[in-house]
């Protein structure tokens, strides 16, 4: 089993608030962003592995919930968990928590790909990233599948529509 | 029927890049963000509308589906369609195209929320709001149902796991 990946911990900036006067939209995803990075530095998929193996890896979708606004100066934590990855692709779900009173604020759940970075097109992982992934998933089956992972928007079309 | 929204237009910032070298994941929602704030504007929820009632809209839940790299200096537009509105959400449905060559670069469905802002809850549409929601939500059933509407995340679970 890896050693289990610290929460990555910020604080919200007031750039990154809206005219509700609070976290934007966006600014939870770029918050999601770079925690995934911290799961990428634990996976090889850090600067200098990236570097020297022209690897990356890219978001092909991703699907955020919101549950509780956040306000500047806020300290947040996420934690990201690896649900499952194939040979080219990562299946990831993060939870974002206010560090105040734990409730949460979004969680994301993702797909990222592998990318060869000479080409820019999907290849493998390299063995390393993909041991270590399966590692992280096989750790995160001792926890109950995520309440929101698999989720769809769902619509609210008129009847009449239907 | 409503004039047709027209689509948001922007040009990619140097600081909306990561070390990929293209549009970050979480400045594509940014975009998104900006777009969708055409649409506010458009069916009462402007700025002068927001002061004046004290209401606005957050987002509770978005899917993003990342279709291309986009640039640098690349110029993007956005289409934004109502799929539905109920008394106090709306479900919208944009697409971004590079402006270049007209390749859809992503897409973001998403569930709105209508706020009284003095409460900061939940509360139904002003009648105003709701009636061009409609509007808009029937101009769009002329077109066809987007095919990432209703998308979940499918997971890359090792079969072992299932």
């Amino acid at each position: 089993m890896p050693d289990p990946l610290p929460p990555y911990r910020t604080t919200v900036q007031s750039a990154w608030l809206d005219y509700n006067g609070h976290l934007n939209e966006a600014y939870y995803l770029l918050i999601f962003s770079y925690a995934t990075d911290t799961l990428l530095d634990a996976v090889e998929l850090d600067a200098a592995s990236r570097e020297k193996h022209q690897v990356s890896a890219f978001t092909l979708e991703t699907h955020l919930c919101y549950l509780a606004e956040v306000s500047e100066g806020a300290e947040v934590e996420v934690e990201v968990q690896v649900l499952g990855a194939d040979e080219k692709r990562m299946h990831i779900f993060s939870e974002m928590r206010r560090v105040s009173d734990g409730a949460v604020s979004a969680t994301a759940e993702m797909i990222l790909v592998n990318v060869d970075m000479t080409t820019r097109r999907t290849a493998p992982f390299r063995p390393e990233t993909r041991a270590r992934l399966d590692a992280f998933a096989e750790a995160s089956r001792a926890k109950p599948w995520p309440e929101r992972a698999g989720r769809a928007v769902r619509g609210v079309r008129p009847a009449a529509a239907a």
